[in-house]
């Protein structure tokens, strides 16, 4: 039985939320079409999915795919694919793409110069080369990439982080978060464009309460038409991750898609969604798939282990995914231990759509009243961490 | 205009001969279907065509692939794969497999500890293991695989060689020869079987003309069901290979199947199907594009180049893979530099549906006695080699 709560904004709509959670369905509405939530986003760092086409990708059901602004404006640069046409032009993907600000790699990858408030100096990790971008230089590059959702610069902060550093680096981000807005509205008011793209604010402030409650407050205040919660995920336990998030999450404005970068595992998704996240993304389906692990409706498997050896059965007999419908875990492990390339390819094509079903099964589940009854169903019947 | 010429042998028909050269089209009748030739097989040494799957190499019309005999024994060995129901069931293919023998990678990749008479005593290049291998083993192997096309235990020499060696060598493949045919036809006889396998036989002689002659001669008498042309580009100039494939060919009998083997380049082929050969394997389409080198109809383009950083066209506008379909060589080369395996996937997949039509035209200018003129005209439309 489905019932309309009515709860809308600019770019989303809520169509359907559980009784006893937070959990919800509804549909975020870009310029290359709708995206049903709660939805699993699958990486695209560098404008390609890891060993994966774009057939594939819609085979396996991915509604958005996810590209990283500080990775393609070092290559191969905001011109050519400004020439291109745009990002989904030059990576010939016609579905939406979300695109990460980058301020994650410019902390993490590049060799950081300075903050400055006017925006921050690095160096590539590629060639050392120097750049300075600033929140405008991230929207106005974003805007050339012709990303759906967009994201501001902040800043991620390492874990853990003294509480006097995530003060500033919160104060920092929202000043940051500030401009994002007031120049991603300039750039699109007057101009008579259909849809200038959603921005999405960024509450950080590592594991302080206090420091997220301020974080989203002043968010909120900016009237972002979507928020994400970042600086999760990077090494905290689960349970104080769980904790933060529902702190982030509280006040957020129901009416409004709220993404929760970065993450996660299975069981990450379920308590996400229970809290009320829309939109997830993580490189874990590719990069375990690449590595050998996948996971199947009763866990996950370490196809290199020689119980495969002769196990004739496909990855996940519930599977449509292409490698299930065609080869055996013998034959993958096989693949692996020989190094072939195929293996990661089809492990890591299985796992996106593992992760993409999930999404799915778990908005069916929602828009019936039993959420929490198949998440309970689904944690009993493996390990899935 | 069609004549057909009526030569036919036991698994092979001549369909059609060159007036002005000894190419010709034929039929290959295997357990797994008909394989029209002149033919390329993808090389999938150990049981996977690299970075390619079934469906693609079905897409880019492959109508039999190769696989590896010593690669396969070693990992991931014979009992698995007779366990899996033979090569075809473990690797999910069911068109044709041939299997070379292994010879070639026991005296490349192996650490050779003895030849003898009765067999060969190597080292596996993975993890040291000793092996002893005679040339029965090999037969029975490549039955246990169920390959459809066999080939027996030989000894490839390298280049260059001195004379004597060679000398030896040819008399150790004559030897090993008459056994593995004299097992292959034990091993069906009497039992049955719709299908033995197509057993070729492997003319050797390095770079001397009378020890060509001599192998091609004493395999001749042996009257295989087809003729394999061994060791040859293995590093002599084209010249001599080509000079070398004349006396190896000349007197194989015109009803029979000839396969050079590991070869070649674009003009190879053209020079291989002048000389009579109706079938050929090459790693180069696959490794080549790994290494984003792409063959088109007008050329080789070396994909990492400057110039194609705003080329939006795809590789090949005539070509109709999937990734011609889909990308342009601008986005091929952002892979290459990003380091995606995409780029490499989509390249090989390129270069078979290359390698693979070129031959289907090669066919059709035979059957339609243009094949002297479609020659040159390949030959001056750009650089192949």
């Amino acid at each position: 039985m489905k019932t309309r709560t009515e709860r809308s904004s600019r770019f989303f709509t809520v169509h359907h939320e559980a009784k006893d959670c937070r959990a919800r369905t509804g549909v975020l509405k870009t310029a290359h079409g709708d995206i049903r939530t709660p939805v699993f986003m699958p990486v695209g760092t560098q404008g390609s999915v890891k060993t994966i086409s774009n057939q594939e990708l819609v085979e396996a059901g991915a509604q958005v795919i996810l590209a990283n602004t500080y990775h393609l404006t070092l290559r191969p640069g905001e011109k050519v694919i400004g020439e291109a046409g745009g990002l989904h032009r030059f990576m010939s993907w016609n579905r939406p793409i979300l695109t990460d600000s980058g301020g994650f790699q410019i902390f993490s990858l590049a060799t950081l110069n300075k903050i400055r408030d006017e925006g921050v100096d690095f160096r590539s990790h590629i060639d050392g080369s120097r750049h300075f971008l600033t929140p405008e230089d991230v929207i106005r590059i974003q805007r050339t990439l012709g990303s759906d959702i967009l994201m501001p610069l902040d800043e991620c902060v390492k874990y853990p982080a003294e509480r006097d550093y995530v003060e500033k680096s919160v104060a920092l981000t929202s000043r940051w978060a500030k401009r994002s807005k007031d120049h991603w509205e300039s750039l699109f008011r007057g101009n008579g464009e259909a849809h200038p793209g959603i921005l999405f604010g960024i509450v950080q402030g590592g594991t302080d309460t206090t420091l997220r409650k301020r974080s989203a407050r002043e968010l909120i205040d900016m009237d972002f038409p979507g928020y994400a919660v970042g600086g999760l995920s990077v090494g905290e336990p689960s349970d104080v991750m769980y904790g933060i998030l529902n702190v982030a999450t509280e006040k957020l404005p129901k009416e409004k898609p709220r993404y929760l970068m970065g993450v996660g595992l299975p069981l990450d998704l379920f308590e996400g969604v229970s809290q009320g996240v829309d939109m997830f993304d993580c490189v874990v389906p590719t990069r375990n798939g690449r590595n050998a692990t996948v996971f199947t409706s009763e866990g996950k498997l370490l196809l290199r282990g020689a119980s495969y050896t002769r196990d004739f059965r496909p990855v996940d007999e519930r599977c449509p995914c292409y490698g299930c419908r065609t080869y055996t875990r013998a034959y993958l492990r096989h693949l692996f231990n020989a190094e072939e390339h195929l293996a990661g390819r089809l492990a890591a094509l299985h796992n996106l759509t593992f992760f993409i079903q999930l999404l799915d099964s778990i908005r069916r589940a929602i828009e019936e009243d039993r959420f929490t009854e198949f998440r309970r169903e689904f944690e009993a019947k493996g390990d899935f961490l």
